[in-house]
C-alpha cells in the first residue's frame, strides 16, 4: 500500500502548485460526477459522543473503492489540536487490495474547495471578479485559489468574527497576487461581490448571511452549514434563489435546506456536470451550492493523489499486507 | 497515529508467545463484552462486486472506537494472492484522533482464534482433551494454540479436502507438542472428539457436518459458516444442539442459523460471559457456538494491540496528522 503522509501531501501540493492542482482535481471530480449512477451512495457512518462525532464515509465503483475517517470535535481547539482530522483509503475492487493510504485533512480542504469552485464555473455568471467571503477559518485560503483557478476571481473581500483569524489569512496570502480588502462586517465583506463564500464554523452564528445583503444575479457557495442544526443562511435567501447540491438525500439532512420542507426544490449537481439540466436561469438569478461534503469528492480526491504520488514519486510503501508463499498458510508468515 | 506493520505483528505474536496471546487477548474480549451494553452495533457497511466484497467494521464505546477494512476475494487465491485481507484503526473518542493503525490479516486469525476458545471455555465440558477439525486451512494453527491455552486441547484429529493443506498444517506444527493424526474423512476426524471446530472456505462444500457425527456432549465450534449462502453445519445439528452466537441480529443473516426459523432460540455470548444466563445445561448436552465475527472482537484486539506495541516497543510512527502551531491555519502547513 502507497502512503501519503501530511508532510509529504505538502510536497505534493506545492510540487504541482495549488492552483493547477485545483484545476486538475477539478476534473477528476466532474468525471466521477458525470459517472453518478455507477457510485454506491451509502450514508456515511457516525459515532458520536459528547464532544464530537468521527465518521466513516465510504462509497466506489465497479473499479475503486474509498473511505474517508473524518472527525469533528470543537472542544480540540482549546487543546491545542485540530478539530477536524482525516485520512483515506484507496482500494482496488478487483482483489480488495488497499492501493493508497493518504492524509486527508488538507486533503478534505483540497477537494471541498475544488468542488466549490467547479460549481461555480457552471452556476454563477461570467466574468466574475470578486468573492465575498464570511470566514476566513481553515478552508479560506484553499477556496481562494480554488475560485481563482476555476473561476478567475482576484478580488477578495474577508470577514471573519476574530480579527485574528483575518490577519491569518492576509499573511498567507501576502504573496498571492489577490487583491484582498479585510472588511470590519460580514455585510461590508459581501459588498458588490460576484460571488459569496460562507464559510464558518461555530455553531452559535448561524446566519452569517442575511436576504438582505444578497443581491441579484450573485452566486452563493455555503460550506459551513453542513451537520444538522449547522447553518450559515437565512432560510429567505433559499426561497428567493435556486438551489443546488451534491447528494439529495444527505443535504436535506446536513444542509441548509434541512429547515426547509421535504418538497423545497433542489438540483443536484451531476444533472450539470452531465448537461441534463440547466443550472444559472438568467443574468439576475441568485444561484446558491448548498455544500455539504460528499464521500464522492474525497474519491475523487484519492484517485487524483494515487495518480498524483506514483508521477512524482512523492510516497513511502507500507507493509501493510504480509506477503504469502503460500496463500493458505498465514501462519507461516509466524515461522519465518 | 502508531502503525503496526505486517512485519511488526509477527513480531509482536513471536515476543508476546502465542498462547499467552490468546489467554490475554481472551480477557480482553471478555472484558468488552461484560461491557456490551456500552458499544456502537452497527451492521458492518459492504461494497460488493462480481469478484468479492470490501468490508468496514467499525465499533465503539464512550473512549475508543475501532473499524476494521477487510475483503474477500475466493479468485485471489488463483493470482497468488490472499483471499483475505484486513487492517484496522483504533481511535480516541475524546479527541476524534487516530492512536494506531494495525495490519489485521493476522490479526483477526488471532481474534477469531481467541473468542472460539474463549467461548469453548465456558460452554464445552470440562476436562477436554481432543478437538476435531475439519478444515486446516488460514485459521487452524490459530485455532489449535488458542484451544490449547484456554482449555486444554492437547490432541488434534484433523481433515481437510486439500491434503496438501493437511501436509501445510502438520508442517507447521511440528514441533508444537500437540498430538496431531491427519484423518482421511470428516467423520474420521470428529471420532471421539470433545471439541469439533469447522472452519472450511469453500462455498460449494456446504455441508461438511452431518448430524450422525456429532456425539453427546460435543462442543461445536462453527468458524466457516459467515455470510449469507455460506454454511457448514447440517440443520438437524442445530435443531440437537443449543446455539450460541455473537450479536443476533448479524448472524441471523451470516451465520449458520440463516437457514432456521426467525424464532429458532439462540443466546448471546455476553450473557453468558456476564453470568446472566447459563451457558451448557448438563454434561450430555451439544453446544454450538455460531460465530460470524462481529466487530467487537476486533475491537479488543486493536485495543489489546495497542497495550502491547507499547509494552514491547514494536511500532512505527505515521506522521498522517500534520502539526500545526495554529489549529485554524491549516494552508499554514503548505508555506513552511
Amino acid at each position: 500500500m502507497k502512503y501519503l503522509s501530511a508532510e509529504n501531501m505538502v510536497k505534493l501540493v506545492n510540487r504541482i502548485g495549488i492552483e493547477t492542482l485545483m484545476t486538475e482535481l477539478a476534473e477528476y471530480i466532474k468525471e466521477d460526477y458525470q459517472n453518478w449512477d455507477n457510485f454506491d451512495k451509502s450514508p456515511r457512518y457516525a459515532h458520536h459522543s459528547d464532544v464530537g462525532v468521527i465518521e466513516l464515509m465510504p462509497t466506489g465503483n465497479r473499479e475503486l473503492f474509498s473511505f474517508k475517517y473524518v472527525n469533528g470535535h470543537p472542544g480540540n481547539f482549546n487543546k491545542g489540536l485540530q478539530t477536524v482530522v482525516a485520512f483515506g483509503v484507496l482500494s482496488d475492487v478487483e482483489t480488495g487490495y488497499p492501493l493508497l493510504l493518504s492524509e486527508m485533512t488538507i486533503g478534505t480542504a483540497l477537494r471541498t474547495a475544488a468542488i466549490s469552485a467547479l460549481t461555480a464555473k457552471y452556476l454563477a455568471n461570467n466574468n466574475v471578479k470578486t468573492m465575498g467571503m464570511i470566514g476566513a477559518g481553515c478552508q479560506a485560503e484553499f477556496q481562494a485559489y480554488a475560485f481563482r483557478a476555476l473561476t478567475g476571481i482576484d478580488t477578495l473581500r474577508v470577514y471573519d468574527i476574530d480579527y485574528k483569524v483575518s490577519e491569518k489569512f492576509q499573511r498567507n496570502m501576502a504573496d498571492s497576487g489577490f487583491d484582498i480588502t479585510v472588511c470590519k462586517t460580514g455585510q461590508d465583506a459581501v459588498q458588490g461581490a460576484d460571488i459569496i463564500t460562507t464559510c464558518t464554523a461555530d455553531k452559535q452564528y448561524a446566519t452569517v448571511l442575511t436576504d438582505n445583503m444578497v443581491g441579484q444575479g450573485m452566486h452563493i457557495n455555503a460550506i459551513g452549514g453542513d451537520c444538522p442544526g449547522k447553518t450559515e443562511l437565512h432560510q429567505d435567501i433559499l426561497k428567493r434563489g435556486s438551489v443546488f447540491v451534491e447528494f439529495e438525500p444527505q443535504s436535506r439532512i446536513e444542509g441548509e435546506i434541512q429547515h426547509m420542507p421535504e418538497d423545497f426544490a433542489v438540483t443536484e449537481m451531476h444533472h450539470i456536470f452531465k448537461g441534463e439540466k440547466q443550472g444559472r436561469q438568467n443574468e439576475r438569478e441568485i444561484t446558491i451550492f448548498d455544500s455539504v461534503g460528499f464521500a464522492l469528492q474525497d474519491f475523487s480526491l484519492l484517485r487524483y493523489v494515487y495518480d498524483k504520488v506514483r508521477e512524482f514519486d512523492i510516497y513511502e510503501d507500507l507493509d501493510i499486507i504480509g506477503e504469502l508463499d503460500d496463500p493458505r498458510n498465514l501462519f507461516g508468515l509466524l515461522k519465518n
